[in-house]
């Protein structure tokens, strides 16, 4: 069995369960109790909390602890809309967000805002020009991510941040891919996302970082947890888990970037010199070390993965299948591709356990099975 | 250390890990992902949702996971009122609600809604009357909770059910204190939250039942998960917990109703009849098997609650505790006990694990203290 899906998901490293095992069934106090119980849980999360904050370099009072990248996304984009929906009501998002961003945008749409959807380029990037067209003076939101899911193409953050500030609007960056991958301190951003199960560490747990000073509606609204902006039970065994995983992803962010960046180039050069009518999507310089997204002619992508799959080879196209109908993935629309090229994609990423044999592997029985399919 | 604050959290059953702990390292799948690892993942929760609609008598297709109870209740007050917003702006909650409902509740005012707190009887029962009274033709939603987490009243639901089916009136009810306690199956709700570590899970996952046909407007959209209407990852090993721990609950009700019951009349018997001026807090009959909550004529609470602890006792007084200041349980002024009674609350909540040896020793160690503090 090969895994090259380290962008839907990673296996949770084994030390980092070890650091979490503690908590589940031995210190399983709710750190909101005042008793000895709780505050031993509560003594974890807040570890937790500046290990995070340390990582990215701001304050740990500026973290929020939320179940996932998609809760952090919907927290900012929501929350920061109706704190500011006296200011104005319009939002600026680049169109391959990540779904939690789009559909969050949508549903601010019915609750009376406007949205803007920023086209990258044919290579997946966002011009910075284009956000600071798209910026009204009613304009309170701009959402651009890190680096795509899809696509792999690192954005000029920094650029868009500074066009943000300027114009003075909430810049928020989802850095569900880069985490632990790119460097994510003193990040050029107003709000940050990202989500443990990407790196590494536990699903069910993400992080926001807000920036001291910008208001925003809470989402999830009880108990006092999270500074009373995030009610709910902290998943405490989760936090220990996030900070363990994103610490020990940050510590080793530059041998594993060059190691999986080394079985990306490889797979790509072997595809690119061994399979005809192959397109690589994506921008080939500013691109995540483990994307490879190709197109192959007169293929369906889902065709491929499925192949691969019963080969014990575990990809994801560029589209979401939901209920049998393959819909062709938004961001290679948006980048304007077409449909067929859109259709006919195959994400692979690489992570830190795969090795150069399975590289080859992966190579030989995709072209066979390119070819079968070609006919 | 004796651990009497089970209403806050339970300890995570072991046998309940290791049905998770596959989950982790090994089957790590994105349950999105349509391949193989995904699919193991994905037959996991689909396992798991059967297991947890089993318990309750429902379709699984009808079962909503989310990170908690609190969200649990957040989707449905808020997804129900934004879905029936041109219908009416009108919402009635118990005044002994979570957290979770009334401050969602009162997030809803800001958004124009209106909202009518309905106060218990002195003995913290609410009246199926008082819903009707309260119920307007403008009303969309009504949320009693089950059991109250403070004093352990239970609720006539199935009365409260029954007035808000006659007035077309979607009835929420908070479960998180009855789930794996009370009978579960064809519970009488159009909605229902309960969460995982409350029955001896894991923390960080929850699950909410909506009756099918219920139309609710999701509050974290992203990815298709939950049918489009709970965008996020899945936390599968919280899924398999979650399920894992509901049916060996529900598995061993009697059996642990019994036995936790008999621990918490014994130590009422003992502090009734042993220590003066103490009252117990809430209905006397319809009670959750776990609770008691005594008021101690001329003490602080949270005084009682510092001294167990130091004895290495753990139980929660009725009220919150933040910054420093100490507001009396809301719960506890709702039934009109008034501010000196409320202040001088102490909950003790018993589990499955607890000892009748655990229960005498924590009567002498309360007797000594109360005397102690009244001098």
């Amino acid at each position: 069995m090969i895994y090259l899906d380290h962008a839907a998901t990673t296996p949770l490293d084994k030390q980092v369960l070890e650091a979490m095992s503690p908590y589940f069934c031995e210190v399983f106090g709710n750190p909101s109790s005042q008793h000895g119980y709780g505050q031993k849980a509560a003594n974890a999360t807040i570890a937790a909390r500046d290990e995070m904050a340390n990582v990215l370099g701001v304050l740990p009072a500026d973290i929020y602890f939320t179940s996932g990248g998609t809760e952090a996304g919907n927290t900012a984009l929501k929350g920061v809309c109706l704190a500011n929906a006296d200011k104005g009501r319009h939002i600026v998002v680049s169109a391959i967000e990540h779904p939690a961003l789009i559909e969050s945008a949508n549903d601010m749409v019915k609750l009376g805002f406007e949205v803007t959807f920023v086209k990258p380029a044919q290579n997946g990037l966002i011009s910075p020009r284009d956000i600071s067209s798209a910026i009204r003076t009613d304009t309170v939101f701009v959402a651009v991510m890190a680096a795509n899911n899809e696509v792999g193409t690192v954005q000029p953050v920094k650029e868009i941040y500074e066009i943000c500030k300027r114009a003075n609007v909430f810049f928020y960056c989802d850095c569900v891919q880069i985490a632990g991958v790119l460097p994510f301190g003193n990040f050029p951003a107003d709000g940050i996302g990202f989500s443990a199960h990407k790196f590494y560490g536990p699903k069910g747990f993400g992080g926001l970082y807000m920036r001291s000073g910008s208001p925003f509606t809470r989402l999830i609204s009880g108990g006092k947890q999270e500074r009373g902006l995030r009610g709910g039970t902290t998943y405490v065994a989760g936090a220990v888990g996030c900070a363990a995983a994103l610490k020990k992803a940050n510590d080793e962010r530059e041998v594993n970037y060059k190691k999986v960046a080394t079985l990306r180039d490889l797979f790509v050069k072997l595809v690119e010199e061994g399979i005809d009518g192959v397109q690589l999507n994506g921008d080939r310089t500013n691109r995540l070390p483990s994307n490879a997204n190709f197109s192959f002619e007169g293929c369906e992508g889902e065709q491929i993965a499925f192949s691969l799959d019963l080969a014990g080879i575990a990809v994801s196209t560029g589209s979401a299948c939901s209920s049998g109908a393959v819909t062709p993935s938004h961001v290679l629309l948006a980048m304007g591709l077409g449909e067929p090229r859109a259709k006919s994609a195959v994400r692979f990423t690489f992570g830190k356990d795969n090795t150069e044999e399975e590289v080859y592997k992966t190579y030989e029985c995709l072209k066979s099975i390119v070819k079968r399919i070609r006919g």
